[in-house]
């Protein structure tokens, strides 16, 4: 039997802001650990799943059909072998690692796909770049079988840093450099937001002048303070018209987490992902343990327990670990 | 009498590509030429205007009420005298020279209002800042008077480059450091859009998912290139799914010129402002003069004269020459 490959895919906090369907970023934590090694028969097949929390145990299906480590493997091996890498009897093996919460907005199904991407990638000879859109889409695909067309998760938890996807059709993935200095401070309850209902509760069309434009400024604001490395133009700019309003309401206590975080010295706040988790920035581990533990009592108070992560921005993506 | 002071303040490209009310750039050439010094007696007096175009003579208003520069003048000294600078009874006289064709989409009024502000602050010695928000402001409220309150147009004038209006309450203006390389083509035709049709064109609302998550997806996407200094991401940045299709037909050829602009390399190409100029973006001079050649030409098929402006981006925005 050939040797195992073992990677850490970080999660990563979507919709960042205004940034919907659009923006995201990787966290240095938590994230997965997936596992891959060659097997004789062709196919892949999910030989284990551990779970960091004990309530999603058993709630991940090991049919490498249904599960998003298991669909971005086979399509890493498809795309290996259309460009002869492998042959196609080539097979693969998975054990899937859950280090971070099931259903929290941290992208936890996109940093299994992610995972099981690049360990295949590398398991035979790592021909791809990271940025190889066949790559990406690998993941975005898998993702989809789950929980629709969007790669504001995986993306960053490929690359690393900041990722805009400027366009889907064709996909068009821009990378961009997170200001060193900035932390991350996520909170996530033991709440179960739907993805179905956060996408629903979507309202169908927004007003132009009232909402398009400022909602859009605010996103150009973000990008800028992205660039610009200033962390209280980004802050400010996480100012989100349209998503976040008919959201917060399917996250109880949200806009109390949210004044906690920015009366504590977060630049900015909002929903991650989906939700339930909300994420702050700021631009030290000091401030965002402060941050972070004045979001967490805010939930308290609507009866939440927690889960806080403070992190540098994960500069990285997905990478190998022993 | 006291020395004339004499400013340039440089034409601009405003609602660049999808960045409809919130991002401009400026020009190097056209400009206009304002002319200002002290008089004896209170308050603002326009005592010339000379036009560059021979069918635009007589159209600008003389009395100072009327005319941006002679606004944006008097809230100029209005603010000075709030500070201290000057008495009540300070007075000043507005020459204006102007360098562009009215009505053009190149942000005629708006330079006019921004020399005028910046000569008259260099008048009475200098105390404001370019940024200094009452500064802009002076000039957005001028501009206001003639085509609502905007200030995508009069923010490049000032500080050159690309502006970014985060938000225009409060008033967030975020200057970005234009592609030192990036060539501007411009194309006038001898055509009139009224700015109040344009504005009529808009729609009330945008779908979401089609419209107007992919329209700030560009947004994103075009700030990046600005501060990544790609122009290739920039230009295929510059895809309006709001503004421009609504606009468009209110320019006779629009799209047989932004046909030719593509077709001879231009990475990409919009409505400048709400017209009728037509603006591209390349990366030398020389390619710019031939997909200039080509969009002029383009308009003649369509029975337009027009006048080609190819330079890079002003970088220093309003400044004194002699």
């Amino acid at each position: 039997m050939s040797e195992w490959i073992r990677v850490f895919a970080p999660a990563s906090v979507a919709n960042v802001g205004p940034g919907f369907d659009v923006l995201g970023f990787a966290v240095s934590r938590p994230g997965d650990i997936v596992e891959v090694r060659k097997r004789r028969t062709p196919g892949v097949v999910i030989t284990d799943i551990r779970y960091i929390r004990k309530q999603d145990i058993g709630k991940l299906p090991q049919n490498p059909k249904k599960n998003t480590a298991g669909v971005a493997a086979r399509n890493v091996l498809t795309t290996l072998q259309e460009r002869g890498v492998v042959d196609d009897q080539s097979g693969v093996e998975i054990k899937l690692r859950k280090s971070m919460p099931l259903g929290s907005g941290l992208g936890s199904s996109g940093a299994s796909a992610v995972g099981a991407a690049w360990a295949v990638n590398l398991l035979f000879g790592g021909t791809m770049a990271k940025h190889d859109p066949d790559l990406i889409l690998a993941c975005v695909k898998a993702e989809a079988t789950l929980s629709g067309f969007h790669a504001d998760n995986v993306a960053p938890s490929m690359l690393g840093g900041f990722v805009l996807i400027r366009s889907y059709e064709p996909l068009d993935i821009i990378p961009l450099d997170a200001p060193e200095n900035m932390v991350s401070v996520v909170v996530n309850p033991e709440y179960k937001v739907s993805t179905r209902m956060a996408r629903a509760a979507l309202p169908s069309h927004a007003p132009l002048k009232e909402v398009v434009v400022p909602h859009y400024a605010n996103v150009a604001g973000l990008i800028a303070g992205i660039l610009k490395k200033d962390l209280l133009l980004l802050g400010r700019s996480i100012d989100d018209k349209i998503v976040e309003p008919v959201r917060a309401p399917l996250i109880p206590g949200f806009y109390d987490v949210k004044d906690a975080a920015l009366s504590h010295g977060a630049f900015g706040c909002s929903i991650s992902g989906s939700g339930p988790s909300v994420f702050a920035i700021t631009d030290s581990l000091e401030r965002g343990e402060v941050i972070g533990r004045a979001m967490a009592k805010a939930f308290e108070k609507h009866s939440l327990q927690s889960k806080t992560y403070v992190s540098h921005v994960n500069r990285e993506g997905a990478k190998r670990v022993d």
